[in-house]
């Protein structure tokens, strides 16, 4: 097996790579394997200084210099790497950041502070898409959350990594073995690359690979459910856990979600299992607190039940470090943890692995081998390439920088063009958002017109199980849209808004309150403060000052600041921001009604509404 | 889609092949393609006919000559086209023989007759492998019936079809996929070239692919199982299918099994449904019959159930036409046909099928999104690839061959070996022997013995689910076995069956009868004949002529004949078989015992007991 030739004497970087002429592997490909290998572990080569030079490497190896430079370029963009000019290659310190998660792909200089999407959004880096290059029957824009777009699938990684499973050595290993075995290679693959990640330590008996997440959850609700068993779900929650366990037999009792997860309750006291969401809640997208996760185990504990951790989304956090998995904070072996692979390489690969305790293992083992038996070993055994190539790892990390720059880029659209219309709920990362609109919104309505219109929004309804739901809220996510049709969809979503008139479709004529118009505007807005909040709950205020400049302040901390100018132009109230609103000029009519200000279009339509504050003094 | 550029205007020669410059394929691979489904095809071009010359086809497809060539030499290899010297290319009629099953790899002139195998083994084209090379735990000799020996996996053809189908077009039609969908090449693939096969005609929404047959089996035990289900199973069984169909709540109905398959008879009139293995039956091998199968067809009709056609092992019937399948001849729409592709393919790649009317098939789909949602799409496109290229068949056939030679080889060497000790249930062809020994044999620790010294056996017990079964049976496969170790093999299990003692351990000394020495011998035994049975049951005589000559006459209508000479030297009677008895000479003492003969070999243990009767007149 491609791992039992493992070097290597840590103390010696001459002696660090060992490679393996028997190997199936290309020289390039075992050369780029190990140079992964000692990037990811602290103890062989140290964070910070100069690997040796591909002179040095070739010679040691007994290679071509030529070789090592193409493994080394790769490695350098894919960011294992860094070049120095006139001073030779370095391994990145951030890949061994501790934070457990993926990597933050930018660094830590760049990353993004709490509400730094501020007021309105920052300047895309494109307009419109070409709407007449896409097919019929295709939606203009998706914001159905889930599926990929193209851009996204994998290429040249995936077939380098296929290749290397292919040889005639592989096909043995595979046929000794006995039908309920997976892939050694994957399974320490899964070890050492995935699970450090989310902070969880295992045995090769503690991991079962599973065909996609899905059969792991089928397995879990074979093994917890049944008659007698009453599963805690979450509520809302996902549709397709509740139907594996009731369709086991199983009772389920809903706990509620708010902004800290999955409420835990004298509800759990008569459960003997709970299924919970706690990386991206589904279907809110909300992060379970750590004194949630602490209380939930806690309460587990007592209760002697098991947590089900269904990671199938695993945290991506966009504005703080990822928290730990409740497996790896778990002391008492109570959790049963399971995630997919498909979310980095596809779903059409149905791969996903579950982690428990030996025990458990091994009865959803036994029911693994009754019902399809172990997912097939040639793609067990591509997938332990693709990892041990480090591809998964530089994927992961390109995923998941594209998918923070589109969901900072809807989050700043929905603010810019949706601030009087929807609330979202917190989220810190992931790839959809929860919205809520105007009480009186129909969302079923608002999601089959905006069909009908090229808009793909996905509804909600099937995430609720009991009683009553609110009808007005509705879900976007990013994983299908390219970055550059986010904005442009928001606003057709505005359209949409207006046109069906939810919250009110207010006209500047018969608005109630007082137009401004002139010098009475003018004088109103000299020197006032605007106070606001944004649609994802961080208050924001904005000072127009006498000189005409503007200072924007938003976040938690007024830690997102932005500055620009402000006039009046006859009865038109102008701002122009540096960065916010995407850098462009907007100009709005504006009617003063009691502390607040109701902004209108050049077609004279009610956009904001806006707390006011004359100048203080 | 590859399938989607199908040529052709069928009369006209030169417009038959159609390249797409757009395909994901290799010039070559099309060329392969587009051949082999030309060849397979009737009315495309006609059998026996010269196809155009490799410079017309260069020609008319602006390819190079080489090109052409070489996939036109594969398919020579293959046996798709026959080359005639100075004359051209042809395509062989054998690949449309309109007959079900596997093609007969060695064409009709030279397929074996009923009993061909005569007495005595041919003689083997080896001696013992070099047990020494095997490592410590694997049996030296393996009879076990299932996993493949490592001279069976598929190599460059499985890597070529994997190559092809990772394309970026490829993995974005995946993508494409709602989940529950499959590969739609896949299915054209398996409609076109398998199903037809085995009789089958089906519409793309018959067809279901499934992770291996074991995710067939189990969907079909959720459809047709359950608590009010009375399922009809063959005793003795597949104790997989019967553990399937117990799980689901379903009651068991044990139907025997005779010499024509399942019998049909009052205990099905109360069932639900009826599993049946016709092809091989599990665990015996014997081949339901034609008048067997119209009888389960017509009753199953009159009863209203479901007739589930478990065809996981197809039949290779190595000494007539094969059967065609129960889904074949069934007009009422009653059977669920499932297969499997891992027979050819090998099982880590966990791929099958099943075939049913369209309501039932989308039933399955269903349930098979509910617990692990489709066979990963790359699997499919590959396997797709592989059929499309013809590879399937010509491995198929490869494979047919290679077991066809070992099964001939392991009944000959029962024959010849253990004729004294056991008698195979009719069978003929497959990859597995049913053994039943001596009355006194305690088969259970006979396979223990074996497995000490070398000779993995399978045991039965498990097959078996109701009361008392026969403990003197036992199983012996060639699937994992190579073709030289099985005479070995089976010469070691005789010294086995002599040290147990089975069936009675007569030494000559003391054997009852009176023993032939020197003159009596040669008296007893000029101008007699010999009369038995081979341990498959077909009669055989031999003929002991005055002049020293030895005329053997074997099978039903004697259609194996061989000659040889006879002489008796001192008190030993030799015999030389031609090519019975693998052409060597053996060396009997001789008891008579009424109208039977005992023969005893060089140590003085009995090793055959035979009828004799004198020259008559």
């Amino acid at each position: 097996m491609a791992t039992g030739t493992r070097a290597v004497a840590k103390s010696d970087p001459a002696a660090l790579i060992h490679l393996d002429p028997e190997s199936g592997l290309t020289l390039q490909a075992q050369i780029r394997q190990r140079l992964v290998r000692l990037v990811l572990e602290e103890g062989s080569w140290p964070a910070g200084k100069r690997i040796p030079s591909s002179r040095e490497l070739a010679g040691q190896l007994g290679v071509s210099r030529n070789t090592v430079v193409l493994a080394c370029q790769q490695l350098v963009s894919e960011g294992y790497l860094l070049s120095r000019e006139r001073s030779g290659l370095y391994i990145n310190p951030e890949v061994r950041d501790p934070e457990v998660g993926f990597a933050h792909p930018a660094g830590k200089r760049q990353r993004p502070r709490p509400g730094s999407a501020g007021i309105a959004a920052r300047r895309g880096p494109a307009q419109a898409g070409d709407a007449a290059g896409r097919s019929s029957g295709v939606p203009e824009f998706s914001f159905v959350d889930g599926p990929f777009d193209a851009s996204l699938y994998p290429g040249a990684d995936w077939r380098e990594a296929v290749r290397l499973s292919l040889g005639a050595r592989e096909i043995q290993d595979w046929a000794a073995n006995d039908g309920s075995a997976d892939d050694p290679m994957l399974i320490d693959e899964i070890r050492s690359k995935i699970l450090p990640r989310r902070g969880i330590q295992a045995q090769p008996d503690e991991i079962l690979v599973t065909l996609g997440a899905r059969q792991a959850l089928s397995l879990i609700a074979a093994l917890y459910g049944g008659a007698h068993a009453r599963i805690a779900v979450e509520e809302p929650g996902d549709p397709e856990a509740r139907g594996r366990f009731s369709k086991a037999g199983s009772t389920l009792v809903h706990l509620p979600v708010d902004g800290q997860g999955m409420v835990i309750d004298a509800r759990l006291d008569s459960c003997t299992a709970v299924h919970v969401t706690p990386s991206h809640q589904v279907p809110t997208a909300v992060t379970m607190s750590m004194p949630r996760r602490r209380r939930l185990l806690q309460r587990a504990a007592q209760l002697g039940i098991a947590v089900i951790e269904d990671d199938r989304v695993p945290e991506s956090n966009y504005l703080a470090h990822a928290h730990p998995a409740l497996r790896s904070l778990d002391q008492e072996g109570n959790v049963v943890y399971f995630s997919s692979l498909g979310r980095v390489l596809g779903s059409w690969l149905r791969m996903g692995f579950m982690v428990a305790p030996a025990t458990v293992i091994a009865a959803a083992r036994e029911l693994r081998s009754q019902s399809a038996g172990h997912p097939p070993l040639n793609n067990q055994r591509a997938v332990a390439h693709y990892l041990a190539l480090g591809h998964y790892d530089a994927r992961a990390k390109r995923l998941a920088q594209e998918f923070r720059r589109r969901w900072t880029a809807l989050r700043d659209a929905l603010n810019h063009y949706l601030h009087r219309y929807v609330v979202t709920s917190p989220s810190m990362g992931g790839t959809a958002f929860w919205i809520r609109g105007p009480e009186d919104l129909d969302a079923a309505a608002m999601v089959g017109e905006s069909a009908r219109r090229g808009v793909a929004l996905e509804p909600v309804d099937r995430y609720f199980a009991t009683g009553e739901h609110p009808a007005n809220c509705f879900r976007m996510g990013v994983s299908a849209i390219p970055l550059e049709q986010i904005r442009p969809g928001v606003q057709k979503l505005r359209e949409i808004f207006m046109d069906l008139g939810a919250g009110g479709s207010e006209r500047l004529e018969s608005s109630c309150g007082r137009w401004l118009r002139g010098d009475a505007l003018k004088r109103t807005v000299t020197g006032a403060t605007l106070r606001l909040e944004t649609v994802y709950g961080d208050p924001c205020t904005i000072e127009l000052r006498k000189d005409g400049s503007m200072v924007g302040c938003a976040g938690i901390d007024g830690e997102d600041r932005d500055t620009g100018r402000w006039w009046v132009d006859g009865d038109l109230w102008f701002r122009h921001w540096d960065r916010w609103a995407y850098g462009e000029p907007s100009a709005y009519y504006a009617v003063i009604d009691g502390s607040k200000v109701k902004l209108f279009n050049l077609d004279k339509r009610l956009v904001d509404v806006i707390g006011i504050e004359p100048p203080a003094g």
